[in-house]
């Protein structure tokens, strides 16, 4: 057998700052619209929803943004997080490809989304606040932010959608081990659960109706601000973490990516891991193919219209300009909850319109089937939405064996499959099915598309 | 907030050979015995059941004995494992104790388990065995052999005791990710399991029971050998890499443990971490308190009696001395599957009665609450069974309070919960409920210990 190689930072060269990629961008963001005038918001405009600090990372255009030194405490206890070099894999798939996967399913709550959600939760403690509302899908946002919440002292308040709530109760009851409340979405706690349980009683949720009912939440109280685990710039900067650590790492394997995968719900984990490596290449270092890769029941990428569109279903939020299925789109009930959203990170969406990368769809039953052989080589069972990444990197690296070239692979494994047993079990059981979406239903949300912009 | 602080070692640092306590013991072990004759057993007669170079390991003096290079290539796919310092839970206590934890949840099955699953793996398929079967509890083992069995190309067959194989579905989901067969046991696949399931077809299983099947199954094929996840000589060595590790992390955070604790099952975790500092007192090093937690529902050390027993049910085990319940006595089915035994490590058993080390008993709905009080501070959910050793760190950190001494605290955190959140659910919703035992039945499994020895 070929054991797996382990490539571990020191504590000391953890990155102190959060890369920004609209630093380098060779043409600005769309701005964000308010959807009444059509204008441009200012800071202000998101004050109800964000503390300042967040709003100000949300629109800077400072190259390297420092990681508060309380954050770096948190991020200690499971970072810097390992990079792997695929042994048992490269192995089984007698590949000549150099396949890297960069681990963050070591963090407390099993995801990436911990790296954002302690900063969100550290600015909104300083910034006095008491209670967080928020959305979750797969429920890897959702413990995340309970987690945060725990150490930060904060009332946590999680609006899961319906479908995840169901499959997955063992999310809820990790959020609940940390402290927080967590309630199926469409809930009748607020007014857009409860409209939308009226219109359509059995509706499996989206993360569209779920950011609409903990956008309602924090408006509507004075101690409450809203959190989003994805899609917003800060999100992104966040993340970034991923990949400057990744650098690093790369160096110690005296080696650099000739391709960087990732998979893509709201974008996070895959700019995450390739941001720092775009900026690189557009501050004239070695380019880098990078892909995106998405479920084909929910091909934001390869589907959607780049458009101004509302993150959530209610309209609650600002116009942002981003790959979308249009905001009253609802995916099937997939097993990779977390990609299971009608839009796109708007700086992911720019970057693809730029031709800085490019992205591809695959069905869920060949993404477990890739889950399964990582599993049975790498050891470590993979979460379904990082299963979409490995598969990317599996047939990139066939593909490496039919020419006959040998390329460097890094692949953003985002976290564990603890939680999505039953998913496994699912496909085992051969009860999983393939299922793209309704043309209909997807023409019929594209249409609906705000006309601003 | 307090932030954890962590002790990574550089994988360099990682040991080269395990500890043999066997070496250092002021009286040596009893011998174990063929039940039939009451002679002490030989190499040959466990040559059904095990590779050769594990029964020489089981019967070694040898202090130190190295661990194969392959082994170590996946050890370090997550080894040297982190040892923290419980900041967080400190501040919430309020207490000057210095309370570390080591963490073996960071392993691929998320146990301590693989620590000695890949050596018996390795051993087993350097002698050419093409099967393993074994039996698991609480399904920590079983996944651990799974995980190994996918490395080294073994074919794995699990019987995991009933009443977890119904707690906990998604267990068998990962044995089965990996690869491996898992069936309830009692089964219907041998000789031992066809007669209790006629007898008591509404039984609950134990490891007894399920340790007769996989004793039966591999003693009955040419192919196959079996393997044990605790209890024997050599699974304790090959789990003092924990200690091991432990000891050059304390040294790091410049202290070194008052009392070491670990909760005590088969007894594997227990000794991984205290039998090196053990080693170190009887070589006359720091004089260290050891404190074995156990379930007050399955009291082997401290209600137990000290003698000769089968290791299993149905008797096909050679005899052993050592603390027992008597080999017929069926433990409740809480939640702590994996502290469900009917006996304890002979090792263990020796050293209490050599006063080495003192035992103690909680009840689940304790442990569970200090379970849920360490998520919230230290951001890791503990397996049941785990949450019994920080019940006795949080405990004698309180004592440390009372008394106003500030004593330095080293737990053994052997596992995460992830896979058992159904037990975190059943808890919150208050349907857990302690139990301890049948006075009766616990007398009658006693009166039942056979006379030899």
């Amino acid at each position: 057998m070929s054991a797996t190689i382990k490539y571990l930072l020191d504590e000391e060269q953890m990155p102190r700052s959060w890369y920004n990629i609209q630093a380098d961008l060779p043409e600005p963001l769309p701005p964000t619209l308010h959807p009444g005038t059509g204008e441009p918001i200012g800071p202000a405009d998101l004050e109800p929803l964000f503390p300042m600090a967040l709003i100000e990372q949300e629109v800077s255009t400072e190259r390297y943004i420092d990681i508060p030194e309380p954050v770096r405490d948190i991020y200690r206890s499971w970072r810097p997080s390992p990079l792997y070099r695929a042994r048992g894999l490269e192995a089984r798939l007698d590949t000549p490809a150099r396949i890297y996967y960069k681990y963050e399913g070591v963090s407390p709550a099993g995801s990436h989304k911990v790296n954002t959600s302690v900063p969100q939760a550290f600015y909104s403690k300083e910034a006095g606040i008491k209670r967080i509302a928020t959305e979750t899908g797969a429920g890897q946002w959702g413990s995340a932010m309970a987690y945060a919440g725990a150490l930060f002292d904060l009332v946590i308040k999680v609006y899961m959608v319906k479908v995840s709530f169901n499959q997955k109760p063992y999310r809820r009851a990790m959020m609940e081990t940390f402290g927080a409340e967590c309630v199926a979405s469409p809930s009748m706690d607020t007014e857009a659960g409860r409209a939308i349980l009226a219109e359509t009683p059995d509706t499996t949720g989206s993360l569209g109706i779920a950011i609409s009912e903990a956008v309602e939440d924090a408006v509507g109280r004075d101690d409450t601000k809203y959190a989003l685990g994805s899609v917003l710039n800060h999100v992104l900067l966040h993340q970034t973490i991923i990949g400057m650590e990744s650098e690093l790492q790369m160096e110690m394997a005296d080696d650099y990516p000739d391709i960087i995968i990732g998979c893509t719900g709201g974008g996070s984990n895959f700019a995450g891991i390739a941001f720092p490596f775009i900026g690189k290449q557009l501050g004239g270092g070695s380019k880098v193919e990078v892909l995106a890769i998405e479920p084909r029941a929910c091909p934001t990428l390869t589907r959607g219209e780049y458009a101004y569109d509302f993150g959530d279903t209610a309209h609650l939020t600002p116009l942002v300009k981003m790959h979308t299925l249009g905001s009253t789109f609802v995916p099937l009930g997939f097993h990779a909850g977390g990609l299971r959203y009608h839009g796109m990170a708007p700086l992911v969406s720019h970057l693809q319109e730029l031709g800085l990368m490019k992205s591809r769809a695959y069905d869920q039953l060949e993404c477990f089937e890739a889950a399964v052989l990582f599993a049975r080589t790498e050891g470590i069972i993979p979460a379904p939405e990082a299963s979409h990444a490995i598969k990317g990197g599996i047939d990139e690296a066939l593909r490496c064996k039919q020419e006959g070239t040998s390329r460097s692979i890094l692949i953003n494994l985002s976290g564990h499959g603890h939680f999505d047993m039953q998913a496994y079990t699912d496909y085992f059981g051969g009860k999983l099915k393939d299922g793209i979406y309704d043309e209909k239903e997807l023409a019929m949300a594209l249409s609906g598309l705000p006309s601003v912009g």
